[in-house]
């Protein structure tokens, strides 16, 4: 598959490093090309590098991590999203005291709105970077959710195997709409982690057990949600 | 402890009846005192019942489960609350389409204005009912949590700690504004068990991994949080 990073700090560069391990291929994007390319050096694995438009207009499949900046201010013709999928990560600026203001519409949702030709799915929001550097072993055995929505069936299932393939379990999370509960998650998430000091590698993770009737004829261990 | 249950539907019962194995008094209530007392002949275990002005006159922990039912319009004497703990386990009603609508104040901080003499905990509405028929054994094994938000360190605690005798993790969630995103995450399991049909028993839990350090040194197990 091509996945292009639309800027790349922390997050786009470990997950790009992770895909490009997978065997994607991977373009870095900034708004400096040279800065582009620089982390395509850092990164290696094949991947290349350059502007953000290189990368819009390379990739299938597009990681948004420049929060709150859309598509028609960043690239030249955003129209090259047109059809394609695009990952919005992003969570909100952490409040004085996290107290956050109530979620009234998503950040991936307003993306949507500035793209609605593209298939925008709200993901990768509720772990903090360092947990990308566990990815994809031993990742794998703690069973870390990464919550999936979107109103596309099909790029949903996309994303949810690009977020299997590098460790998590994916959780499909339903319609677009429900960005607002997984960005909710996203806040609730770094206040653990910060406001309640429990530090970086806290995760969130949705699992379904085995009902009583299964415990009763000899149990099996509770399954992480496909 | 003595343990007072107000509204004894399903939630409370089965709380109820798993706190009277752990050796506590539980008195449930109901406006009916003949229901109340039909209760605790149900739940047997040395449990007793009548009205909820009785209840919340015996106990020193009261679980409220009549959501949106303020102490002042359900209790004759609601200043009997004062210096008490009051569990809040309340979610909203699900709405069309899961599109819940934003939390601006949650139901906890709206009972605790009621009786701000008392101290309100938000905590065991993350799991569906069924998930009590699991504890405390074989639910241990599973690590699902339960968030406890409260202004007052010392309820938070006493909440954890009984959440942790019947089997499940407490995640200390800090101040009782933090009810608004652990009212959040009741929200999203709705969304999980019924709008994506993963049934009653998806559960939610927050687990901190090992750092990429500790798993240089050979690696522990994910740890819940305390």
């Amino acid at each position: 598959m091509k996945i292009g990073i639309i800027g790349s700090g922390n997050m786009g560069r470990s997950l790009g490093i992770l895909w490009a391990e997978q065997g994607h291929e991977v373009f870095f994007g900034s708004r400096d090309a040279e800065k582009g390319k620089a982390t395509a050096e850092f990164a290696g694995r094949g991947t290349q590098g350059g502007t953000n438009d290189q990368a819009a207009a390379f990739a299938d499949v597009i990681l948004w991590t420049v929060r709150s900046i859309m598509p028609k201010e960043l690239l030249s013709h955003p129209e090259v999203l047109d059809n394609k999928i695009i990952i919005d990560c992003n969570n909100q600026d952490i409040p004085e005291g996290f107290a956050y203001p109530p979620i009234v519409e998503s950040l991936a949702e307003k993306l949507a709105k500035d793209i609605p030709q593209a298939q925008v799915v709200k993901a990768f929001n509720t772990m903090a970077q360092e947990v990308f550097e566990l990815a994809p072993e031993p990742l794998k055995d703690y069973g870390v959710s990464v919550f999936v929505a979107g109103d596309d069936e099909q790029a949903r299932k996309t994303v949810m195997g690009l977020a299997e393939e590098i460790g998590f379990l994916a959780v499909d999370s339903g319609v677009l709409r429900n960005a607002r509960l997984v960005e909710g998650l996203g806040d609730f998430i770094r206040l653990i982690i910060g406001g309640q000091k429990q530090g970086v590698y806290a995760t969130i993770s949705v699992n379904v057990l085995p009902t009583a009737s299964e415990q009763r004829l000899g149990g099996r261990q509770a399954s992480s949600l496909k």
